[in-house]
């Protein structure tokens, strides 16, 4: 383990950590917000000075990087941020208890979105804007965002891939460009870009600024994060129609949109993440919209209301229209299983993510014909290309890992004694990086009432999901830290 | 396909279902229970005539006999035989519709136990031994029991090997020895064995003989008809004691009870599965127990009721001795798990079977060994011995499609506008051959109030369960009958 050249890197995102604090600092200035003021300045004068002390240790780094690195940097600048990230909130007293504050910025840059506040309106601007913020920080990944603005190691090519590898969802990285780092870049403008557009979409609609703002970061992000206790039920139906859109544009994946501008929307079209994607998200807006149609004045606002909560849980964002768990069974059982199913790979959004659903579906039906034909050999192809057996086994594991997890964490949780749809949907909807679940959680409610234990819980379950397992667990392993 | 083949055993089985059906028949007869009497001779009839048709079409069988043949055939036969096994509660007019009859004999041939009636007490005796006699016969499999009494042919040792393969639980198939049509016979002899210590046990406690010898079918088979409406709730601590001891008995793989003849018990007992699912039942009891403690007049009693309740759920038998709808979440929780995890293979336990997990555990942990080190090479041993990477890769697509079905069966059963509860602890009640789930389905309740589409589903998922999922859909398949 190369432990100096993992502190450097995070000495350095601590330093990035800081000046984004700046910000919404400037907000609680102009507002005269005094605990929030002295929660930032605090928290970015202790942030600075633990930056700076790990800079100073591992300031003569040498040597390789690996994939083990890049696992462990990975897990550990995560949870540092996190731990740090979380100051504000508590050292204002706004949030009085440390594992409340950082529940909430870790379902924060996790870009889940549960929360533990009972009245969000009551939170300082200032604070509501970190908050917002850490979605946007958080949804593309905090180290591809260093990879791609600083200058890290010219001669050592390997940083940035083992880094993005780690930080980036989906089961394997897709270079756009040969070099890794412009391709961080790239990804980064369409985030950027595509936020920009969502800004100016809800400030036509007449959203105000500061609202517009906060929900375009959640919305990029696939956060969920609102700043009002309704979520977005105030806001108009244009409003929430064009999050909407949004929602569902985050959650593809961002190499589509680059591909968009090199060839046409028709070959785009054709890539099979996609159309599954697709397919899944009319099939779930058409079953619901038809389940609930009886509750809703017209056709229209079920299909409304239906295609909002489908976006809204399929690219894992969490904002809420209308309380779904007041809708019949079958349409809560469709949102408990997107909760499972997520978004594309290489987007914002979490969940087990769609091309692993389409490798898993495929190496089914590779099963059952070599069990009928057993001496032939068949490959599996995407996009007309064959998929690394690698890569397929590594998919099958990861969902090993993924229900040990659920299992263990709904166990645990179920101490607490709230209802099993709670607790399932609880466990789901932090772990798949969602937001609101049902019941006693549902989207009117909040994660307040849980024992610091079961936080503790999804806590881990928001990084181990947001990281997709591997880098925690490599990070808890026995075998990292033994010494060759 | 070679259809004669598949044919010709059929019609075998079905004789011997016939042959099955005459001690309940001679009971009804010793009782006069005329609507049972009427059943079955008109029962016995179809299936002899349905019998010699296929056996005339299919006299001049000749041909090989593979794999495919070996699925085919057992998904055939284990439809077949359910849909004429259920005439006698149809036509006797016990059960008067024939969905519900199918469910009943499903439930039954497959060890699930999941009933439909709301009055066991009403049946007639002889439908009740009937009932409770599939559990036996369906246990160990019908095609295994041909097998080891019918020499199908001397010939062609393939079809025991692909019969057994496709029938018997577990990842592979162990041999005991050389010969698989001795295999089977001793496997059979092991089965018979413990059936009449479990009799003897439970008549030294008094039990009524009748009910002695359904409850002892439904302990061996693993299935868990009782004869009572409140289950072994009304029997002594003794013979509920009993019970639990040849449950757990029942769910250990049938190979250690031979071995245990051949080795000593220190050997045996060094069996990674065997370990495990002592592990996992004795933390579950302990687990349970601590947490219903509260209910219970004193910790005894408490570890009684735990102990019989998670012998019952993980060897997926299903009696019940209280109900444990009504304890804790926490315990609902783990037992919920316990319908997932299921008992060892090559027992006549349902589930994923304790060496699937094993495997699973296994696999996961050297995938983060490879994450570590990624050109390190490494096996999965169990016992030793090295496993085929193949196997691992059926345990990944076994599970995928077991995770497939219970989500699309999930979904349709919602439809009914059951609770979560309800339709997730029906679903994997019957998918894991347990029978009673939770809430609406809970053990002091039944299945009658689904609709008929449910039902459907259900009896599906309890043949795709007890057959581990291959055989139905390699059935299913189209690829399976094309022709080549």
């Amino acid at each position: 383990m190369n432990y100096k050249q993992v502190g450097y890197i995070i000495s350095l995102l601590l330093l990035m950590e800081a000046a984004f604090m700046i910000p919404p600092l400037a907000i609680s200035i102009y507002l005269a917000e005094h605990a929030a003021i002295r929660g930032y300045i605090a928290s970015i004068v202790i942030i600075m000075i633990t930056a700076g002390i790990m800079y100073w240790f591992c300031r003569d780094r040498k040597g390789g990087f690996y994939a083990k690195e890049g696992m462990v940097l990975t897990g550990l600048a995560w949870i540092i941020m996190s731990m740090l990230g979380c100051l504000p909130f508590y050292i204002s007293g706004e949030i009085p208890r440390y594992v409340d504050a950082l529940f909430e910025v870790v379902s924060g840059f996790t870009t889940t979105g549960s929360s533990i506040l009972t009245n969000v309106e009551a939170l300082d601007k200032g604070l509501l804007f970190w908050r917002s913020f850490t979605h946007w920080v958080g949804g593309m990944g905090v180290l591809v965002f260093l990879m791609a603005i600083v200058p890290l190691s010219g001669k050592n090519g390997g940083f940035t891939l083992h880094i993005l590898r780690a930080e980036s969802p989906g089961p394997s990285v897709g270079k756009l460009v040969p070099k890794m780092k412009k391709t961080a870049s790239i990804l980064y403008l369409i985030y950027v870009i595509l936020t920009v557009l969502d800004l100016i979409f809800l400030l036509i609609g007449g959203m105000p600024l500061f609202d517009a703002v906060c929900t375009a970061f959640g919305t990029a992000g696939t956060g969920g994060f609102g700043v009002r206790n309704d979520s977005l039920a105030g806001y108009s139906p244009y409003l929430q129609n064009v999050t909407t859109v949004f929602m569902l544009l985050f959650g593809v994946n961002f190499s589509c949109y680059y591909l968009l501008i090199l060839k046409s929307f028709k070959e785009v079209f054709r890539d099979e993440e996609l159309r599954l994607y697709c397919v899944i998200v009319f099939s779930s807006i058409a079953l619901i919209a038809w389940n609930i149609s009886g509750m809703y004045a017209n056709i229209g606002e079920a299909v409304h209301h239906s295609a909002f909560q489908v976006a809204s849980i399929i690219s894992t964002s969490g904002f809420a229209t209308a309380d779904f768990d007041l809708w019949p069974n079958f349409s809560k059982a469709i949102l408990m299983l997107l909760m499972i199913f997520g978004a594309c790979a290489g987007s914002t959004g979490g969940g087990i993510k769609t091309i692993r659903l389409l490798l898993l579906f495929k190496s089914l039906k590779r099963n059952i014909h070599q069990q009928i034909h057993p001496n032939r050999i068949s490959h599996i192809r995407v996009n007309g290309a064959v998929i690394d057996e690698k890569v397929i086994t590594n998919v099958g594991v990861y969902l090993i890992a993924y229900t040990m997890i659920i299992i263990v964490s709904f166990l645990i949780v179920s101490l607490d004694g709230f209802s099993v749809e709670a607790n399932v949907s609880a466990v789901l909807a932090t772990f798949n990086n969602i937001g609101p679940g049902l019941a006693e959680v549902g989207p009117t409610c909040n994660f307040y009432a849980y024992s610091t234990l079961s936080k503790l819980v999804m806590i881990f379950g928001m990084l181990a999901g947001r990281l997709e397992i591997m880098p925690v667990i490599v990070l808890l392993s026995r075998q990292t830290w033994k010494k060759v």
